[in-house]
């Protein structure tokens, strides 16, 4: 894409009324745009970003067997009366309104209840199961405050899968097998070092199975207690002497660290299908109540918690995984210098056709702003085209990360880019 | 996809709740679940219908050089009382609720007034117009009754676009394009010769441009008259002896038809940008209003009206467009037949490798139930693989929309698929 023609602009100052270094960035750089406090638009930038978080996630999810569907927003209210949780006082956390008739509806910020009561019309019997579905759903959530940017919101990208399963055998099969792709994500996005499973509730070390995945963050909202080995983290408020006894592990060994809740997993076993009356029958011909588990991601979330981690002073540094190009090519000169123009559109469409994603910086701006704007929107790999680097037959590339510049031929550049 | 996998199942019976063709045979056929009147979510074949839509729209968006966003469902009161519809009275179709500090909050059931206001950061001068931005956003709206299935919905999927031009000769020029590409859209979908532009509001007669796309289609709720030679379509709203006089034909030579509405473009001229102070400097360095067009297509309506319209009495007729599959793989006989297993493993492994997609019926039911599904389902082209398919050395191909049968041999069913 020419930089010309993308209509977000970048901005040098802070938002005032963001606090968030995530949101900040992301504002600055032209990536979200926000609404009120805990509501952001995404733009050009930012949606790409988040379309290739999403399909890493949804890659994983499909590896697992389950399949996507969309449910709707606006929720019905006797539904979740099944299991309680309607009220205010039990779930304190709706959007609430009513149709023209009177008729109570709520706005989706959860959807276990409208899932599992979908799913009832389509599993009867023990051939039926096991059965997987996910959703990428905007989840409406009335949170009192909100002030982490794009990390807690009044509105965000969920991934959440149900998993329906005849019993806990074959439940904890593949609640196994989801912690390995949800450890898959999160090293493909690259957090791999920085992310703990930790057992929310007593979790492995009871029969309450249920499992956060902390990513270690300045700006998280968590603590969680890493082992010095780095094999174990502990949430804080299962960091006691009962836990540390069935890890064999010793406390002094741990050390507090703030953390961001990137995922968490939940097994509800058979008591939400009862109170909704999902039944299936076995093998024996027995009727049998399907057993629950639940697998959420805040994909926003997710690409908040990667904002905050990779950037820097200048601006963002995002991972070739989730960039929103992989190439910033940067023209400098005169736009009327028509060899350079030339040499850049040549490049770029054949970056194109090699299949690379390109932003090309076409403006008519002088380098020190584009050098800056390229700084802060974050692409990986900065490629420079300009009379010098004309004259010397090679092209100025510049890793966003690491800051090298190397000065390489047109041979060397593809083979850079492919790897 | 392997046909036992999905979990979703067909029923036979009409849901009672349901009056509308779509709804009945979406529902189904499992593409669709309804949460209540006018509120569905999308199951997996649904939803692969919806994605092939969407493509074809977005494809379409992109070409005119529109850029793809996303804003929030949640919405602020602040921005809608810049062009006075906050209030009930003036927009009648809100769902409101309000923040736990008695902030009111809006659900979006249109965004040019967000759009416009989140534009407003990124255009000052003309050198940034023009600019046109699209999304893919579900709407809730209000709506006092939910009737015609998905062609008419409390929730349903939009893409709008909004263009940003300097002036009305420059976006005309647009607006006229725009027009290009949304019958390219219709004719993609296979409603080309269905679909007709009318103008809405005295249209291209007067100073307002505004046009409808009305798709001649029984369940439509509206009425266009047709001229006998099929190339001028008028609302009913303004058939009348003045625009009679103006396209120079005469009454007698229309027919009144039931049509539905799968899109519409709006010219707002410059009110709207001034009501919400959106200037831009002009090249004599002069503030001007920014001259604002909108762009709507109803993508699950669309996908309604396509059901309505490509269906028979055994069910759904898809084409190969927007179908969920493009290959029903129907394998029949035992499933102990190992030899036919093993064929239909065969076919099903080299078709995917050579990039057609497929649902492979493996399920164990008698040859009647999986036609029954097949015609419901409605992928176009079937394929069985059974002993005497088998013995014959053939495979047995039958088009879903015209019913012919033939026996072909695997080079010519390869080539069949081609095309």
């Amino acid at each position: 894409m020419k930089q010309s023609q993308l209509f977000t602009k970048t901005r040098k100052e802070v938002p005032a009324d963001e606090s968030a270094k995530n949101a900040q960035l992301l504002i600055r750089a032209g990536f979200i745009s926000k609404e009120f406090a805990g509501v952001y638009s995404m733009l050009p930038l930012g949606l790409r970003v988040l379309n290739n978080i999403k399909n890493i996630v949804a890659e994983e999810m499909e590896r697992l067997g389950s399949q996507e569907i969309i449910m709707s927003t606006l929720q019905n209210k006797e539904v979740w009366e099944m299991t309680d949780r309607w009220d205010d006082e039990k779930a304190d956390i709706w959007f609430k309104s009513k149709l023209k008739n009177g008729t109570d509806v709520g706005f989706g910020w959860s959807h276990e209840e409208p899932i599992t009561n979908m799913m009832r019309a389509h599993i009867a019997s023990y051939h039926d199961l096991p059965r997987y579905v996910h959703q990428f759903q905007n989840k409406l959530r009335n949170e009192t405050r909100a002030k982490s940017g794009i990390m807690r919101c009044r509105e965000f990208i969920m991934k959440d899968m149900y998993s329906y399963c005849i019993d806990e055998a074959e439940h904890m099969d593949f609640y196994n097998k989801a912690i390995e792709a949800y450890l898959n994500i999160y090293r493909k996005v690259g957090l791999g070092d920085l992310t703990y499973v930790t057992s929310a509730s007593g979790g492995v070390f009871t029969d309450k199975f249920s499992h956060e995945f902390q990513t270690i963050c300045e700006a998280g909202e968590d603590i969680i207690y890493v082992h010095k080995d780095g094999t174990v983290a502990i949430n804080e408020e299962i960091f006691n002497e009962e836990t540390l006894q069935n890890l064999g592990k010793k406390k002094e060994d741990f050390e507090a660290k703030k953390a961001a809740e990137v995922g968490n997993i939940f097994t509800f076993g058979t008591g939400k299908c009862e109170q909704m009356d999902f039944f299936f029958t076995d093998k024996e011909g027995n009727k049998k109540p399907v057993f629950l588990g639940s697998y959420g991601i805040g994909v926003t979330r997710l690409m908040g918690v990667i904002a905050e981690i990779f950037s820097d002073d200048k601006g963002l540094v995002w991972s070739r995984a989730v960039a929103p190009f992989a190439v910033h090519l940067v023209e400098l000169g005169s736009v009327e210098d028509t060899t350079v123009r030339a040499e850049a559109q040549k490049l770029y469409d054949e970056l194109l056709t090699e299949g690379i994603e390109v932003l090309w910086d076409d403006r008519d701006l002088r380098a020190g702003e584009k050098f800056a704007d390229s700084d802060l929107i974050g692409i990986p790999t900065r490629i420079v085209v300009s009379s010098k680097t004309l004259a010397s037959g090679t092209f100025e590339v510049k890793d966003r990360a690491t800051g090298e510049v190397s000065m390489v031929s047109r041979a060397e550049l593809s083979s850079m880019l492919k790897n």
